[in-house]
């Protein structure tokens, strides 16, 4: 219509300042020239530049007309403090939905053994709260609570009642697993797997629609409590760090500014990532270090500052609904009463090769496992998988007292000092008895059965840990790995504390024993030792450094037990990446194939930008559109025909001199738009990207203005610059493509350059590589096109669905 | 000499790809071409880009060398382990230097009013250790410790004995005052201050040599000691990273890696500031945070996990140094009984209100006296200023208790929770007979006289430092700001808190009070007001915000106090943010004038870099050298008129094709090395930056290569793009300059462009205006140059001194 092209018109009436600052200012003046202009298609990335300039035109905006009015003054502060409530937001949902989730687990891991008869959603442990009984191992045996053999024979003991238990036990297990396996198959598939290598990629400037969706986050909520609940060796914090990313996500939907703006809503959701991480363990300073060194790619102080602030309401809202019944904030509480002392950093550092020795075939044999799932006929049927490892793992646990329990009792259990008061098999001292009285600090004593008992029964269950870990991780449910790593770093820990304990209190005249373990004292604490074996195990599979650390710290409280901590995670961190450098997280992220440019890789081969670029000197000559000669069909050809995100536009084929860029979806709206809307707009229209539409003969028809769509600042660097270099600015500028200009050489090779960051073997992009240009003598500006490669992934099955 | 034009020729005999990489590979084939090439001047800004690929080269040489034998082997292994070993040594050299700070301020400040008799060396607290008197205030007089008029008069009471002591006070704070402005002033002039500004605009790229000097270390560790001592309202915590950063450039010296890098220096001092801060609280999570969020510029994952290491170490080093005599870690180490309760947000909030307003008045008038003290007469007697702040300091102070004893005492004292065998005036309540024992749980009771008297002692204490802190803070001594700024605050807050609580207590029907604050119950912490104003007022001053809680966190060792502690920063910084963006680091950054690109500063004027760059239409032409027509007179009167960093190399004059970029200090070290070593080359002789030398006639002298000095991939952006992206891209990579190319336009203007960070009217750079260099129509490739202004300050006074 010609309202339609008056309006066009008013466009490029605009001054010149305002007209030429490319995408950025786009929407400013004509608020949606067409739909979904300036938003990106799913699996492609963002533009960091371009997204971070939006907002500052749209702040910049709204700082103006706060001159204006009162209410216009009202709006601009809301929109400043919009920040902060979606934090607010964020904290509360996530705290809330991590209490609920605990409650959960508590009770229908509880249920698989039996039941509470005062009132049936009671865990064990709060069904027997009432009771009279003082230590934990009589609690336990609170006449409330009965097993299921009891309940339904009457019989609490003898084999029948057993098997019985045993059989409800699996079946329990069994359904719970089902039922997640196919929640997540029916309604959310991307509710499955830890979600942290899809949020890495996505905070990176990945675009994964409905990865945190609304649905996403009710069905991941729901199986998650089922998937922790069924017993597989599976943790609740990874899926939790997703649960709070889309907490983070549906806030967003609530403001435009954060809406609108993808670069703005990954800030967000950084912050959300260290709100998850916070409720998972109880740690706000730790999950703001993981969502730092761990999770995000962006991280400015400012949102260093609000993921604090979201950590903390998140944290303090999980302890009001206090699901632990313990007021503690943490997951697992300790306090030891004695030091530690320098000799035992040899057996913290051996336990720190162990975690790296752990982290690297865990990551191994994990990634050989999931990349089999993949290729083989085993992928085609998550289902039975589920319920053939739930049903292995229920078989296999249920016999031995720890790894029947949940992982993180286990743990827990596994951390703690044995007290005067401690009544668990662990404990099983022998004690002597002139000791006066029960206080917290015992002397070493002799093990007695219990404990041996302990020991060979805890050293079947790392076995059984190490392997079942390794089929669990990656099935089509949601699964955290942070727990299962800490139980086979805690049990290996604990064992390796007994040990020491046993030999420090049987030889205290060693010479290594002699300076700080005399008889009667209380020198070595195996609980240090399981803690310090579960950072050791966790970091060898994550490779967090910092944020491990200070989570552990915030467990313990106390800056006393650092240096062990620390010893042992700076060991298992170099051992594993002696035999490899990539952790969990980024080892997924390559087996799926997504385009992440990892900030810790080091870039060590010697190129240049003109080595790698495409079009190589056989392919075909770059993809570009000139400024005032393509028709609407040359240009619809050109799309059809590439898959590449975007085009140069150069003054002419022959001069090749740049102009400027344009977004291949910009372009493909902005035809089909003027296609339907704008008269005299065929397929021999002219598309011109100049100020002044061209001088045409009359009988051309009516040509196409596409100047408000064409980016005026492309980044360009030249044909020498080092590659090291170029990925560099890839990273720190979040950049979607680069232009490379040849200004050294006389030599015309006009070229195409697609940089892949994930250049393995088995990715799913396309890279552009065409044929030949040939080369002419005649001087001018040289285009080349560095991309990163973002085009879409064509089997969306890659998405770990 | 011939042997030289060989050499030179075989540079240009190397493989294209491995000459074309610019600046950054040239002393891989040739070790040292002349000397100090690639180094910088003093007062200039270093090129992160051009620094980190010449990280990236050294480091790839080793790693290929590495196969080689095993002795490379080895030397790569020691090389990746430098880095390791540097953070260890800073952290016990750093750890130790404020070990014995700690005790050397202890024993002086003490030396002001007695001496120990046992042995002259102890401090007060040292001497009546083993007193066998157990209260606090009974242990203050033990035999052993004299005061002075006691100990030469034999009289320890009576108005003569007040006055000797009162006057011997005076003597001594004014003795350790001169001897620190004096050794300042001889010694090491760059020791003044508390350092951060400096370290701040070091870390984000500046030269400033020998401000992180071994003679500094010294002077300042020496000086600091006696700053703190001579009673003056400052602190040791901004000195104390100084001092540390200044280890790390000592131990920079031991390896090349760090020593030949400006880029790789900058990340050991980040991680030293960390370790400063951590032995400054004993907080090395709040020290790596302080050093993330207030003082880096450039912080890797790696830098931060290293800093961690390093701010342990230092921290463990200043534990088992234990300069408190209680093996803690921390400065103010308390422990609070009860908790918070949600109506005392209320005052919180109003502390962090006050934090604010102490903050914005803090800074207005310290920069307007700094500013008085740099334009007048003040400023050139920079001893008798000292000497006289420090009389008056001393007159005022010793009357009060509050203000005469170390102002951390006073801080400890306002933080600790009245206990029961608490005897300080400050804890006089009268106690309820019926009470049963001194528990650590004491009900809230009505405040007896000495609380009174102490309530009107503080409110002249805050007062006092009040107006103190402002004119001492820029004196020609160390000078921190910490802990003035933490104690207005925890005076105020202590204050708040007991009003509070004397409120609660006799009006507990009040039905604020009601729910929380029942008869014979112990609901309010007066302690914990104090710590709240301390942050608060900490904030205010420096903006610090997750640093500030975490430090605060680690003082008290509990999430418990985090959402006070967060309530008042987050007030403090909203209310101080209202009144002016910037911190005191960033205002005396600015008032001397240093160029600091904030990373906070948000760029607001919607401007494009056409609209900023220089020359602008009426300014004379871009100073540029031409690839193989300028001849070395030319170049040497284009270094000598003009004081640009670099200039563009242009294929020529008319067509303006952009080659590369050319280093002013490389070009001049370069013809000085080739007229002084390289036969033939006198002034008339040509310069050519291409690979083969120009064809000239036979009668012309030696032309001169310089091909190895220029750098084939300068940093472009198009004059387009919004000057909000170019500022971003200074900051993120570092940028020492960027050319602007134009690509649109056909008119050609040819520019320079010279952004100021810091343009404000006092600064000190020159920038290059040069008058117009007209238009033609001719098309062809456009050159302009933004170049970040780093022009020597050419007067040295401004560096503080």
């Amino acid at each position: 219509s010609s309202s339609m092209r008056s309006s066009l018109a008013g466009v490029s009436g605009a001054t010149p300042t305002e007209e030429m600052n490319g995408a950025g200012n786009l929407m400013d003046f004509l608020d949606e020239p067409f739909p979904d202009v300036g938003t990106y298609e799913d699996f492609h990335t963002i533009d960091w530049l371009r997204e971070k300039s939006r907002d500052t035109d749209r702040h910049r905006k709204i700082t103006s007309k706060s001159k204006e009015s009162i209410w216009e003054l009202i709006k601009s502060l809301l929109d400043a403090w919009s920040g902060w409530v979606v934090m607010l937001l964020i904290g509360l949902l996530s705290g809330t939905l991590a209490g609920v989730i605990d409650l959960a687990v508590d009770w229908m891991t509880d249920l698989k053994e039996g039941v509470c008869l005062s009132a049936f959603w009671y865990s064990h442990e709060q069904c027997c709260w009432t009771s009279n009984e003082t230590t934990f191992d009589d609690r336990d045996k609170c006449p409330q609570w009965q097993k299921w053999a009891e309940l339904m024979t009457g019989h609490a003991e003898g084999a029948g009642a057993y098997v019985l238990n045993y059989f409800l036990y699996i079946l329990w297990a069994l359904l719970f697993s089902f039922l997640a396996v196919s929640l997540v198959r029916v309604f959310a598939p991307y509710a499955c797997g830890s979600g942290i290598p899809e949020i890495k990629t996505i905070l990176s400037g990945f675009i994964i629609r409905g990865y945190l969706g609304k649905w996403t986050l009710l069905i991941k909520t729901v199986t998650l409590v089922l998937a922790v609940s069924s017993g597989l060796s599976l943790g609740k914090e990874g899926p939790l760090v997703h649960v709070a990313c889309c907490c983070g996500n549906l806030f967003c939907s609530l403001f435009s500014k954060y809406s609108k703006n993808e670069g703005k809503r990954r800030e967000v959701l950084s912050a959300a990532a260290a709100a998850g991480v916070s409720v998972a363990f109880g740690a706000p300073i730790g999950g703001v270090l993981f969502s730092l060194e761990e999770v995000s790619y962006y991280f400015p102080l400012k949102t260093l500052w609000r993921s604090f602030f979201a950590a903390l309401v998140a944290a303090f809202t999980l302890r009001s609904i206090n699901p632990f019944g313990n007021s503690r904030l943490v997951l697992f509480y300790v306090e030891y009463h004695t030091p530690w002392y320098m000799a035992e950093l040899v057996p913290f550092i051996l336990l720190g090769v162990f975690g790296g020795l752990w982290g690297t075939l865990f990551i191994r044999a994990n990634i050989a496992w999931c990349r089999r799932r993949k290729t083989t006929q085993l992928g085609k049927y998550p289902v039975l998988e589920v319920i053939a490892v739930t049903g292995i793992t229920a078989v296999l646990a249920y016999p031995n007292p720890y790894t029947r329990r949940s992982t993180s009792e286990l743990i827990s259990e596994l951390f703690n000092d044995c007290g005067a008061l401690e009544s668990s098999q662990l404990c099983d001292y022998i004690n002597n008895p002139n000791m006066s009285r029960p206080v917290d600090d015992i002397p070493d004593r002799p093990a007695g059965p219990g404990v041996y008992t302990a020991l060979w029964q805890l050293a079947l269950a790392l076995i059984f840990k190490i392997v079942i870990t390794i089929f669990t991780f990656g099935m089509k449910i949601p699964s955290g790995l942070f727990i299962p790593s800490m139980a086979v770093g805690a049990i290996a820990g604990r064992i390796v504390g007994i040990a020491v304990e046993q030999m420090a209190y049987h030889h205290h005249d060693w010479i290594i024993f002699k300076n700080w373990c005399r008889p009667g004292a209380d020198c070595v604490t195996p609980g240090l030792y399981a803690m310090v074996g579960a950072a050791a195990c966790l970091g060898g599979v994550t490779r967090m450094t910092v944020s491990l650390v200070v989570i552990m710290f915030e467990l313990t409280g106390g800056l006393e037990y650092i240096v062990p901590l620390m010893a042992a995670a700076v060991t298992s961190k170099w051992v594993a990446d002696a035999f490899g450098k990539e952790g969990i997280y980024e080892s997924h992220i390559q087996l799926n194939g997504y385009p992440y440019l990892d900030v810790r890789d080091e870039f060590t081969h010697r190129t240049l930008a003109t080595d790698v670029m495409r079009p190589r000197r056989n392919d075909p000559p770059l993809a570009v559109l000139t400024q005032d000669s393509t028709t609407v069909e040359d240009v619809e050809t050109l799309i059809k025909d590439t898959d590449y995100n975007g085009f140069p536009v150069v003054v002419s084929r022959e001069s090749e001199r740049l102009i400027g860029f344009v977004q291949r979806r910009d372009l493909t709206l902005a035809i089909k738009n003027a296609r339907q809307k704008q008269d005299g707009v065929v397929s021999s229209s002219v598309v011109y990207f100049t100020e002044d539409a061209p001088q045409l003969p009359a009988s051309n028809p009516q040509p196409l203005k596409l100047r408000r769509i064409l980016n005026l600042s492309p980044f360009t660097v030249t044909d020498h610059t080092p590659m090291e270099t170029v990925v560099d600015i890839f990273r720190k500028l979040g950049l979607r493509q680069c232009l490379v200009t040849r200004t050294v050489s006389w030599k015309q090779t006009l070229s195409r350059l697609s940089l892949s960051p994930q250049a393995s073997p088995g990715h799913h992009h396309q890279e552009g590589c065409l044929a030949p240009h040939g080369s002419d003598d005649e001087p001018g500006p040289r285009i080349h096109h560095v991309q990163l490669a973002a085009e879409p992934l064509h089997s969306s099955d890659d998405v770990n669905r």
